[in-house]
């Protein structure tokens, strides 16, 4: 149904005498659903929430029970570590900075590099990945769940079955978790909601500014990371850096990762990347794949530079960070969660 | 007021004909408070508890933003890491095993060693350690701190005055956090309020064996860690392994950290150790200074043979086992604290 969304627009603007540009402008400016694409095969339940929330936080799923999927995707503050690389288990470093959990609900692929369709794909990756949370066999996450009587009663409760504690069923719970964590009214949110003064002078030319640069070419959707309604596992990509050989190029060494090639080993994924989100972008500093930009503001240099060839203006930087800062959004209150006991003994004792 | 509290109950015992024993199993065993001891110069506040809250779980307060408080001492367990040792800034082992938070507030001196007097003090060594938080200097975290626009805003709220922004003020509102980390009613504390079905026999035959075998001598007190009306910094010290040259201390290594000599450099204090609680003990494997006995069982045999030289069968072990298990009280349910935001850039980007 949304792929006809454009479409519709366009006839809509014929039809009204509408220009194009504001056409286009109402198809690339969308405000933020809050509630989350559900899987048909991974229904979302209070107590999967729950569930998931308290595997999140468990550092009882990396082998030394230093590291949780929150260390590094940090749900109290921006969903991601604030920091170049990750560090994982035993003081090692990771090959790309951590990308923010909040709104990845609405990516139609995850990681960097797209290689996981789903987010209880992803979820499995950094348990078992050696530099990170560093478990040798998804067997053995089953069986430190499986000796915590708390999760056991509780994966009875929410998956039933004979044998509910699985690799898959771990994915499941995290994933659902992180389906809930959305930031919607921001105050971009509340402008397209028909807020006039949501937004100050400087963000709404920046918002005029995104457009007629070509930013929205790519940061589009209600999650500026292009189309929220592609097939599941069907990134939005993009070149990056598009237009080579930038004295930025050099400096950040933004080409060294050669990113989805990667995965795929075919030359015309070289430098290609999921486009990232700008939903609390203003938050999640320092930036890119590898952190190497500090800074908003050269953030948007550097993007403007690389990707569509352009020198920014001071005015129209600081422009651009207001606007990009109005996508700030409203952080759900939650509570700590309890991370189930196991008594007299522990899985990380070693 | 309270140090008069055993011969009260000595003159009530004589005066009445009750037995001695009965007398002192009254002095014993006490219930856990819910409400901190305060100090004068750090009056508790809703305000600074949640500034508290938001500094305990930052980990902008260590050198590269991957460690905070919560990473050694998690409250959504058991206030430990449930680790041997505790692992700092780029995969650092520390020397001893994290005590738990929890109920640290009734502690007269705090770490293993009794260093610090309060829980402010405390609360400044890991983050100048450099193998735990890793900042160089206190100035530092100051820095970091006064960058970040919802903290600086909280600390002229709470602390007032020109400046608010210290490390004083920054270890008072951790301090103010903890004193909140408190586990009543557990099923010992129902116990001894009247409710003669909150304890398992195995459990009523444990609290009678702790007392007759002699460990209340040490562990005892409304926090089974001695008492818990001393002086301020005065901590109540027990050698550990009383008995020497046991098979268990060359296997556990028990007598390698000299503990509180480390501190003063007197040959008496030589393998002295404040007194740990007993509170939650059951969730807090691994055990003892090192982290070297995983299991609650074997730490029970442990102790009665290094300190009071007796062999235990199983049948008292468990009945210990299922006493101290009833010591694991009420976790108060916690919001998630948010961590104050700070736009466009980042204190760990490097």
């Amino acid at each position: 149904m949304k792929l006809l969304h454009r479409t519709q627009q366009l006839s809509i603007a014929l039809l009204t005498g509408l220009s194009l540009a504001t056409a286009s402008s109402a198809i690339a400016f969308e405000a933020l659903p809050e509630t989350p694409p559900v899987p048909e095969d991974n229904p979302l339940t209070p107590e999967k929430i729950e569930l998931g929330k308290q595997l999140f936080f468990d550092p009882r799923l990396s082998v030394d029970g230093t590291v949780s999927c929150n260390s590094c995707h940090n749900v109290m503050a921006s969903g991601t570590d604030n920091r170049p690389v990750s560090v994982g288990v035993g003081g090692q470093k990771g090959g790309r900075s951590a990308p923010t959990v909040w709104n990845a609900a609405f990516l139609t692929a995850q990681f960097w590099d797209g290689r996981a369709a789903t987010l209880e794909d992803q979820a499995k990756g950094p348990i078992l990945n050696p530099i990170e949370m560093g478990l040798p066999h998804q067997d053995v996450a089953i069986e430190r769940i499986a000796a915590i009587p708390g999760y056991v009663e509780q994966f009875a409760t929410v998956f039933g079955g004979d044998n509910p504690v699985t690799y898959d069923n771990i994915a499941k719970a995290i994933a659902t978790y992180e389906r809930t964590l959305i930031t919607p009214n921001s105050p971009f949110d509340r402008h397209v909601k028909g807020d006039e003064h949501a937004l100050s002078t400087a963000a709404k030319n920046g918002m005029k500014l995104v457009e007629e640069l070509g930013c929205t070419a790519c940061h589009n959707g209600a999650n500026f990371a292009g189309p929220t309604n592609l097939p599941t596992g069907e990134g939005f990509f993009q070149k990056f850096p598009t237009h080579t050989g930038t004295k930025y190029e050099k400096q950040y060494h933004l080409a060294e990762d050669l990113g989805r090639y990667e995965v795929t080993k075919k030359d015309e994924d070289k430098n290609m990347w999921r486009v990232p989100t700008w939903r609390n972008v203003a938050l999640t500093a320092p930036y890119f794949h590898n952190g190497a930009v500090g800074t908003l503001d050269e953030a948007v240099r550097v993007m403007a530079k690389t990707q569509l060839n352009k020198d920014l203006d001071d005015t129209q930087v600081n422009d651009i960070v207001a606007f990009l800062n109005s996508l700030t959004g409203e952080f759900p209150e939650q509570t700590l969660p309890r991370l189930p006991a196991m008594a007299n003994e522990t899985v990380t004792a070693e």
